[in-house]
């Protein structure tokens, strides 16, 4: 179990969010990273609506994930995962064809992917009810399944991706369609909901995906 | 002149593009880093409207840039800077602290930044026009100012945000903030308009934005 309160690293999460973001925040993808890299992690929870004020300090955008290690912060969950992937060759090959495989499949699943994926999904959750949710809701779903179909076709029938392995690159493509999955856009595309699944049986998410629902231990209320 | 139609790096980029997209593509932040670089490239020019049908196996998501040398390809723009970046300490730090604040920006450019400005600002130029579109603006304002507002206090009077030079984390913010600038976003941040003149001010820059539009060279008709 990677969760140790004395580990040499810590990575900060919420103990508080609203339901529907439960299972979708990004200390998951880093969580699970840990985890397929056999890394102990110690974790700080922040309630989501009352930061410390000197938070941002560490992390600008006031979002959580933000790794420490010694000396060492960092933020944003590509660059988070790429530092565990340094560390694990399971995660991120070191030969430049596979490494650089996995490095860009992090940014295709965080600015190729997940703003259009996230953009649809918001408009049935937070933005139901919406005038302006419903009627921007044609484009967007062009948009998302556009990606949805390019991605569908670049997988095919592998199991994971272009380096044939659960490399940082296709752990965040699988996080990323949990969002696509919630929000029901992946009907036209059994093979992505096959790679889902098989991103989420394997034990290390199972673990990752465990704690990270056990550590929503904050009350919703806050001191003003 | 980096130019160099025998170089061994091989980038797509497009020979037609609409307009309102000239100065924007993405090849020129992968230009813009081969000056800084200092690296000789040649350019394989793509019509935006009628790209080869096997340009998807090169890049799942049938955009530019792409980067080719001898076996390697590699695709998305954070991606491709890392691997410039991997060739040139200047752009990309060699000791841990450096090199995980320059990568953590590139993330943080393309996916806490550019999804909320690019959004915002197709509002009002592809989009505009559209009834979603004038009613979606307050919400897209919104996100895009705070994200706006939090890298203004983390820049502060800083020449360069954390590493203090032009990191390849750098310099792809400086092209997300020319987005914001064409949109008129900027008002309210003056340090951020200083930012990306200094970032536009660079010869390196000022190179790689002329051969980008001098590049657009196809006719805008195209054969069905």
């Amino acid at each position: 179990m990677p969760i140790d309160p004395k580990a040499e690293i810590e990575i900060t999460a919420f103990g508080w969010v609203p339901d529907f973001a439960k299972g979708l925040v990004k200390d998951l993808r880093v969580r699970w990273a840990l985890e397929e890299a056999g890394l102990h992690y110690r974790v700080r929870l922040l309630h989501a609506r009352a930061k410390p004020a000197d938070y941002v300090q560490q992390q600008p955008f006031n979002q959580v994930p933000c790794l420490r290690q010694g000396e060492l912060t960092v933020f944003e969950s590509g660059a988070i995962l790429q530092y565990i992937g340094e560390q694990s060759e399971a995660l991120l090959p070191r030969d430049p064809k596979g490494r650089f495989a996995a490095i860009q499949w992090t940014y295709a699943a965080l600015s190729s992917l997940e703003p259009f994926i996230q953009h649809r999904a918001l408009l049935d959750s937070i933005y139901a009810g919406e005038e302006w949710a419903r009627l921007a809701k044609p484009r967007s779903d062009e948009l998302a399944q556009l990606r949805l179909k390019q991605l569908s076709e670049r997988l095919g029938d592998r199991e994971w991706l272009d380096g044939g392995r659960v490399t940082i690159g296709a752990l965040l493509t699988v996080t990323v369609l949990r969002i696509a999955g919630r929000a029901k856009l992946l009907g036209p595309y059994p093979n992505l909901v096959g790679y889902l699944q098989r991103g989420q049986a394997r034990p290390a998410f199972e673990r990752a995906l465990a704690d990270h629902l056990a550590d929503f231990t904050l009350p919703e209320g806050v001191a003003a």
